[in-house]
């Protein structure tokens, strides 16, 4: 089973039982934004964790494995289209250089890791409108000289 | 004055003056990232803020003119290179679609706004090396349909 | 059933009942163009608008499920090629740097949302040859500084 | 002179005069839209209109021969960055295929012209918030069949 | 039945029964070059027209339905491979800023019509090896100004 | 001397001298296209005709020699923008398929050269507006086997 | 039956009679580039020679009808990967503005055809690591001037 | 001095000694091709080589320094348009699979050197009108297994 | 048997046997990168190595034929989206100028080849966390002139 | 003084003073691969090594501040086209697959950083022709689930 056949039996699962997101991280013991990318194939699960994922949606050991595959990280390397997704594309290139500016004024020389990351997505109410607040969390990591 | 010359006059300033960002952001009462956005060109200031930040870098009136002007956004289209922007590039790819998974169970069909939308970066202390935080906070708006 | 499939089924239903785009919208208490647009898999439409169309069409309930489903919005990033589109990605590029002016001359800076965004679509009656007038109706949406 | 030095010089007098495109465009007798896209290089003044623009903004008879040349329109053929045009790009490519089966449902196999066209840009008021409104007018034009 | 199966029904049609493009146009009364771009799915026929190709060709009426529909007229965006087909694209690039010069200096501001216009294709004898000629025929169309 | 900075000593001479393109083909006995692409840096002309143009032209002889230079014919590779020149990249597009079939169909297998090759471009009066006739002459080159 | 089937049927035949590409070529009495290139779906074959090449290889007559067609000569326009491929295009671009002028210089303005041309591929032998010959060979075609 | 301004002193000495490309390899001793591309920027030349142009050429010791500089072989990646040098890409993409098969046929997995590579470029006479013939020569590498 | 199917009736072997890349490698007397990439289908195997390594699978003759089948190295022209393989490109195009200037240096002008080339990879244990080392080694080799 | 015009001065000073990269390298106390990189702009300098190496090249104290800035690492992100350079791309794209198998086989889902890494170039001595050998040595970062 290759991991975009486990994705569309994780979507049913999670459709038939009518469970979101939140509730199977919680269930797993992990957090929503690292369950969903796992479940849609960008990220590796590790044995027990995956077990788990499986018997909360009732589904074969087929998909444990699945889950457990290391993926190849694969997208369209074209501007995204779609608004939602389109709009982070724009926020990285209008802040893009801010973000360099300041990451190195604060840390030096070197990066913030895609690697040792993690991103947390929650709903803030707002009078005017509720907003959404994403955190990027990652190490960075300094330039080596040798 | 355009906004390329604009942001090589107040990066002289801000070397000369030994200022960081943060602390020209404070002396203007604005936040850090909004702040060197607008003097990187990607933003407009209001009037008062322009030319306190004149003030404070001792910079004539053609810079806050300058700083006032509603900027052409421009970036290369090409995927980007520095190691720093583009770990950032490639989150984006590989939790997009989480993301807009994420949001729409939470909210619906609709976006997060680009434009009533706010950034902060700070330094998260931790043992094994220290880590950055990015918090993207966008308004939440959904499609109309007529 | 995705929207691609939902698509076929609805204009092939269109056909048998031989009805315009222009009578299901009215059928359904709302504009042609933004019918069309949820038909074609561009937007969602909400439960009992959904479910009306699907009466008015004599299709069954999977097709309204596939109406609500939230689209991945997704087209082909090249310039298009047949004419009657490209003439407006003609427009826009010839008209972009004037709308831009004019907008910002009007509202100051800021963008026209795309998302609180209507359509019209109509026939203007001309002795030299008939006319196709389009309106676009966006909230103007001002960038936030903080 | 060239279309490019042309705009700078026109871009200079309006702000030296204080005029708006509107102020200019009613003095000159024509629409905003198209005054503003003759001054940014995108269309051809007729002799007489070109020399009223110049009395109104004070400039040399060189400007009137500029603004009477038949432009060579040329764009970065590349998706657009800057965010209010973007928005543009991304209406056209939502609604294209909604827009080609309305026009054709309505007028047969043809084209809306971009050239026998014209665009109108006005504020609309609304308590939610002050909207945008464009009208495109092009003339339909039939294939022809031989 | 699509554009696509239709012209590959045709082209089987068309060979079965030894007919030429010009044989074929002949007897439906209309040019080669027009015939030929319906059948392969690039115009559309007026119902009569679709009615008699498909009794000169023996074909069902499904047939005459589908050369009837509207195209949707699409092509590979990259620059041509087929070395017949590569020489006109090099044409109009060697030629393009010529045409543009003649065409502007005997008509105005303004464009050449893609949409009424008509092509013709004949064999030019020559003793030192026939010639191909193509004639392009279009209506002048001049910009608008309002 | 190179192309680009003959052809605009040509244009400001043909402007001083108000002389049109079929004036001046005229006087140097050869057709308005090819005269006219040669002056833009697309075609060599041999020694003789390169001195008429200059004495026409009342230009130096270092014209002369640009004029007589071998050209690197150089465009941008990318889809024109211009409507004008767009319109012919549609045509080949949409007439490509066409063209192929009706020249393969009455010449066989080969192409029409675009170097042994003519074009001739003129006015046809007509009461619903005038029409651009374009006429393309090109040697058929028959693919050779060995 | 298409090009792209006829190239596999040719495959396995040759492989199934164990024959090399010299030894088809010499068979049907032409030579092995054109003859491979014509089996690759390259060229069209004239009837007779489609025939024999049917005999040698024990295939039915369909093959040769497919030898026969006019091919739409197409290819990925990307850069080659391959590197045997790839190395011809580097040589091309190392080598193309060289060719260029020694052509120009020893023939005037003019193109070496790519369709009255022919190629041989041959091993020399050589005690240093034998090495790989290919000689190009096609007409100079003068530009024409009208 | 860098290559550019090298091959431009170059191509001025040339010309005003009225010397063929021919004629100065000979006098250096090495072949057209080789001696054009160098002085192209496209190879480095040794020492006593560059020194003995230099010497032909009447040029100062700095050019001979920047002819045996080793050149960073630079070029448009994208498809070239210049007709000659067209028509190669042309040749290289139309024959590509047949020169890989009949290669591998004759000497097995590897590829033609375009390093050990040499290249020669003659007339050959031919009533129906002369040829151009091109010779390629490159060492067969065979891949190594580890 | 292609390429692709062959890979993925190896993986599956692979897997049921439970054998590493290295165990594989050992029995057939092989590096575990030349074995592996011969197995994905980017280099070809000796008729006894690919016998063997069918032995040490338990696989048929069919999978032998297919792994000393020269392959027609293939890949996605685009950056490479897998954060694994990514990071190759960019030290790739951070280093790529050093590297040329080194070799160079120590060399003279040539390459190193990537036909005549080995590759090793290996852990390092390191107490701040284990290392990944790949050793690339190919042969010099000089620019031919002649 | 910008990145470029460091790396012009610090060549010049290089030619000057007849150093190799090794030797300047060694009198830092850094590697050649390092030092040459940061020297064209591809990593920033601490402040002692760029005061010890402007030392050493006899150079100002501006160019030791241009070394310890940090650098925006850009390229073209178009496939390279030095041949030297291009050899690289293709070893990663016909071994990155087999890359990523033994990587992840060895240390599980991760990748190599290309931050904390290091590269060694050395020449092997062959008698079938001396051998470049590279060592690229990085940290295993193994996927963070949180």
């Amino acid at each position: 089973m290759d991991k975009a056949s486990m994705q569309t039996t994780i979507l049913a699962a999670k459709g038939r039982l009518d469970l979101s997101w939140a509730a199977i991280a919680e269930r797993i013991g992990m957090s929503p934004v690292w369950t969903t990318s796992a479940c849609m194939g960008m990220n590796s699960m590790p044995t027990e964790v995956a077990d788990k994922l499986c018997d909360v949606l009732e589904l074969p050991a087929e998909v444990s494995k699945a889950l457990q595959a290391f993926p190849h990280k694969h997208w369209d390397k074209a501007i995204p289209t779609d608004p939602l997704i389109y709009r982070f594309y724009e926020m990285i290139n209008v802040y893009g250089g801010t973000i360099k500016e300041l990451i190195h004024e604060e840390f030096g020389d070197g990066i913030m890791s895609a690697i040792d990351f993690s991103m947390d997505i929650s709903r803030v109410a707002d009078p005017k409108g509720d907003r959404v607040q994403i955190i990027l969390n990652g190490k960075f990591l300094p330039y080596r000289s040798w």
